[in-house]
């Protein structure tokens, strides 16, 4: 059976709250579950959406919505100063470590959701990316090396394309036996697509 | 207890799906559910936003999840040629019918969705709009003259923009004691909010 794709940008409020239950809904299916960081500001050019934040209206909702889905799900929820930020240290990083460590790129995908939007850490800046590594115990300063290399920016730029080439547009966006979920809102139907193998 | 508002606008294919269930939700809280057709066009220009069907990548999954949401549902769906239409006869015939006898109304309402994407009907003509009326008891020729008469014209355009002032840019759109719930995968957290009172 294949993976869950699990397509989210660091920056997305609603990609933070999806990042904590989808590594449970996969194991109660046993899906692996495959966490892909992408640039989502590449996908609005694509499709000419803007960000919820900048969005009138849109905006005032999100923020609203936000707030109300950490009380329901009681976790944490700050929204920091700077949001949305741009992912690019996080998201290369994530796939630096990836390389040598699958799982613990996940491991830190989960701390920097939680260094965002639960502490406020400025996880836009590369030394700060690189604390958070440190803080699961992987070496800082080869991560702030690794999310600076070349070949890893090239990488990283190749896996968004790909993303958008595939049909994601937002975030989270799940893929699972190539059929698309948008949206954390949408887990539950990703799940029943999952129990009835399709419908 | 106040009323459910539920905003929608006839061209809206998820504006559709939530009008099969509303009302049960409804019932089973006990709450009266107030519908409410407005011009989405109008809150978009609000907010910038396109119609989906019109927006690159987003429209093809919108699309697919039309379709398999109507398998799931068991619900008849055929996207007509034509999506997505204006809805201005439709819209103004609902409030013309609800001056005379608000539960009419609502029966016109689902009427009209039935006509548009079960039926294929050219709901965006009014001659049709009349036709669909008719085939619910309501007077085919006293509806096309209300449809067209100045003061209701005025008064579709002030709830239009009541909708967009109180912060409404989607369809379907909910508001419950103030609280906003924006598309129809959220009303199982809008049905949540009823059974405990907010949180």
């Amino acid at each position: 059976m294949s993976a869950i794709e699990f397509w989210f940008d660091f920056a997305s409020a609603y990609g933070y709250f999806a990042s904590l239950s989808i590594d449970d809904l996969g194991a109660r299916h046993d899906r692996a579950v495959m966490w892909r960081p992408f640039m989502l500001g590449v996908a609005f050019k694509a499709t000419g959406a803007r960000g919820l934040s900048g969005t009138p209206i849109k905006g005032d909702y999100a923020r609203r919505d936000w707030a109300r889905l950490a009380r329901l799900m009681d976790v944490p929820f700050n929204l920091p100063a700077n949001h949305p930020f741009t992912a690019l240290a996080a998201s290369r990083a994530f796939y630096w470590i990836e390389r040598q460590n699958p799982s613990a790129a996940v491991a830190f995908a989960k701390a920097v959701f939680r260094g965002y939007y639960g502490d406020g850490q400025e996880v836009a800046r590369p030394e700060v990316v690189a604390d958070v590594a440190a803080s699961i115990g992987l070496e800082r300063a080869a991560v702030l090396a690794g999310l600076g290399a070349p070949e890893i920016k090239v990488h990283f730029t190749a896996i968004t394309e790909a993303a958008v080439a595939k049909g994601v547009f937002g975030s989270p966006f799940f893929i699972v036996d190539g059929e698309p979920f948008w949206g954390a809102d949408r887990m539950p139907m990703l799940e029943q697509w999952l129990e009835r193998d399709g419908w």
